[in-house]
């Protein structure tokens, strides 16, 4: 029997209030955000969920939510282990800028393509922008080739599909239950290779923010079920509150 | 040129205040404890320490301590790796036990030896007593010879030792920056062995809580310098109130 999965998608962050791109740009959690977190820990506690082992990303925003959990199920002391390949989706040069002022300069249709097609990105950082993650320490131990500039879903999907190979996978074969905190696109990258969705059906796909999405596989790890722990209305309108703001901004 | 060294002794924990025994026992930090971590992270943040990985025990208040500094360091990034073997000594039966009840039935004299002997264990938790690590989850992984049913300061550097061996000193022979948020017990293990430091004199050194210790490393990882980061009259008051706390209890 392969070990449960259950990926949680960080909770509110201050630029999604700003109305900021953020891809990369390590911001934190609100307050609200930190409420979301807290439910999800609860959610899981209730339903007695025990986790062996932790994946996150290197953002704050996604380690901050993994910490409230942690806190709240009493399971500070599980293993953790951060990567940059579940981090959220690199935005590009657009990263830090406003939506409206994108808007106004590429024209609304283009900004429409950049956010919601699969395989379009926005505008690659330059090399010398100080936005490029080359000059982040954290980013260091990456190889030149591995650092992106800009990402498309598509591109999210290639970077986050060998760590689920070679780290996650092996980890719930053997039996362990995983916990994976991330991010919009990093998450999308994981549901859509499980549950096998087309482009278009992924891109249509919203995961609500702080809502633990419960996974049951198979010895092939292919999923016997996928549910979403809570409330059903509270989860209807997280998920629309994430349509709106995708539609405001992404 | 090898990385540089710090350790840190988690802050102030409820039992501490309560008078009990605490050892492996998982008890949080105090208000005052979680101050004492903010002003670690914020004395290390203002010396432009940057370490590239941490090391901490499976116990809530190290590892607490740990995410206010990273937190308040803005190094939540940071690789983290807990350790049974950085935890606590054991404190055998009297975990858990009020110090005035136990001085009651055994007597000033024997608690004193428990208390300050180099290598005297107190009592042994019997196999069935539910206080026994076997029956914690996150001790499932170690092999019954590991799982110490109580522990002389001796028997606690037996077991961090290895640990040093085989994770810390790797990484810093590669030139990395190591944090180490642990307890009184297991990082005296440590100052013991860098600093070659005999039975008795480790005994009466005393760690305050939440002051960084910085240790210079020359290439064979003999200490070059030692020095406690912070205002000196600070430091001296705080091993002062760790000294009258070992008075008290233990």
């Amino acid at each position: 029997m392969p070990g449960k999965l259950v990926l949680v998608r960080h909770g509110q962050s201050t630029w999604n209030l700003e109305n900021l791109f953020t891809g990369w740009v390590d911001v934190d959690l609100t307050d609200q955000g930190r409420g979301e977190a807290r439910e999800a820990g609860r959610l899981l506690k209730a339903e007695g969920f025990e986790f062996d082992l932790v994946f996150t990303s290197v953002l704050k925003r996604a380690i901050r939510t993994m910490w409230i959990i942690l806190d709240e199920m009493d399971l500070m002391w599980l293993p953790v282990e951060r990567s940059w390949r579940l981090n959220e989706r690199h935005y590009g040069a657009l990263q830090g800028l406003n939506k409206a002022q994108t808007v106004e300069k590429h024209g609304a249709d283009q900004v429409k393509i950049w956010r919601r097609s699969y395989d379009i990105p926005p505008p690659a950082l330059t090399l010398d922008d100080k936005r490029h993650p080359r000059f982040e320490r954290r980013y260091a131990s990456l190889k030149p080739e591995e650092l992106p500039a800009t990402e498309s879903l598509k591109t999210t999907l290639d970077r986050v599909l060998p760590y689920w190979n070679t780290r996650l996978a092996p980890e719930l074969k053997a039996g362990r239950n995983v916990l994976v905190v991330a991010h919009g696109n990093s998450l999308r990258a994981l549901v859509k290779m499980l549950d096998n969705m087309s482009n278009e059906e992924i891109i249509e796909f919203n995961i609500p923010t702080g809502v633990p999405i419960h996974y049951e596989l198979d010895n092939n790890l292919k999923p016997v079920s996928r549910r979403f722990l809570g409330d059903p209305e509270a989860i209807k309108a997280a998920a629309e509150a994430v349509a709106r703001q995708t539609e405001g901004k992404k």
